[in-house]
């Protein structure tokens, strides 16, 4: 069993299943998000204070990384190629960083049976309502334990359950002040068809 | 040579070495994007007409697919989820959707000997002026013929001159009206280590 909760009672938050949470980190800080059951998605996203159009890029960090699997060393970037944040510890190896929070429209293309659900890109949306952060603004957020290999003679992908184990976490340390938005992902696939909580922790 | 210019002097448009354009695409009009001489990137953005708040997308288009590499009757979608351009033509079949326009920023991180440029990123954004689009809002291009081969095992990828020989070209249906922004990448490795310029035609 997962012990974080008994052990630092004050410090660890709870995000309940196919929900979001927003806080604000600030530089220095560390970021731990928890995988406390094991085999769930967390999509992650940070916005700069100072300024809520800086934002996590994609596109910058794969150019500058070199690669689309990031982990520990690795470093995420805003569209004005600023370090937001950089991962300090990963028991896991295995993010993905090519594909959007699931969202209602997701829920309507890709899965015809589910009901439909807000899923990641709502739930983080409404996370950063108190920030005024536009729907349209939100971006290819950084999936923690998301499990997406890709076929690099065809190009093809799939998304797998996550390789995570229970209490397997990924760390940050922010490179300034941030506001994070945080889920626990809503999309039966990425999640291994279960959908479980996510745990977080803010620390220095 | 190619004959674009002499056979359709009308039509076909001259994007200049390092430059950009950018000008409206009417639902239902076709966009040929021509490589004249080979070996040369552009990168392609598309903004709904209707909201420009609403725009070109890597991360719902590669979600929806399930793969990196995209060609002939694959659709490109918005942040949205909305269809905006539709690939109905591709002699080449090998472009990116994963990096971001190069700018300034990639000059100083990765090319440390390059004088500053301000890239594609710097171009897109002068020449989408008219139609008053923030820099920080451009989001990952679509780059026509950028050959970004991925190792599936590792995720390590590389940046190699384009597969396109002199003609090649690509060709997209608006699903809708849009503005539409392209260049002739600046960036050395995307483009086999020389500037070229790259052609376009708008018909129907």
């Amino acid at each position: 069993m997962f012990t974080e909760t008994a052990t630092r009672p004050d410090t660890t938050q709870i995000i309940p299943p196919r929900s979001g949470a927003a806080f604000t980190l600030n530089a220095g800080q560390t970021l731990t998000v928890i995988d406390p059951e094991g085999g769930q998605v967390a999509d992650l996203l940070a916005i700069a204070r100072a300024d809520t159009r800086e934002m996590l890029s994609s596109g910058r960090t794969l150019d500058y990384a070199e690669t689309i699997y990031l982990s520990t060393a690795h470093k995420l970037y805003s569209n004005r190629s600023n370090v937001l944040l950089e991962i300090i510890e990963d028991t896991v190896g295995r993010h993905d960083f090519l594909l959007t929070p699931c969202s209602e429209a997701t829920f309507r293309l890709c899965y015809d049976n589910e009901p439909p659900h807000r899923g990641c890109h709502g739930n983080l949306h409404a996370a950063l309502a108190p920030w005024g952060i536009a729907e349209d603004a939100i971006p290819v957020a950084f999936n923690c334990f998301m499990n997406v290999p890709v076929d690099g003679a065809t190009g093809r992908f799939k998304v797998l359950p996550p390789l995570s184990k229970a209490g397997d976490f990924i760390r940050f340390r922010a490179a300034t002040d941030l506001i994070i938005a945080l889920t626990a992902c809503s999309a039966p696939a990425s999640n291994g068809g279960s959908f479980k909580p996510i745990h977080y922790r803010v620390e220095g």
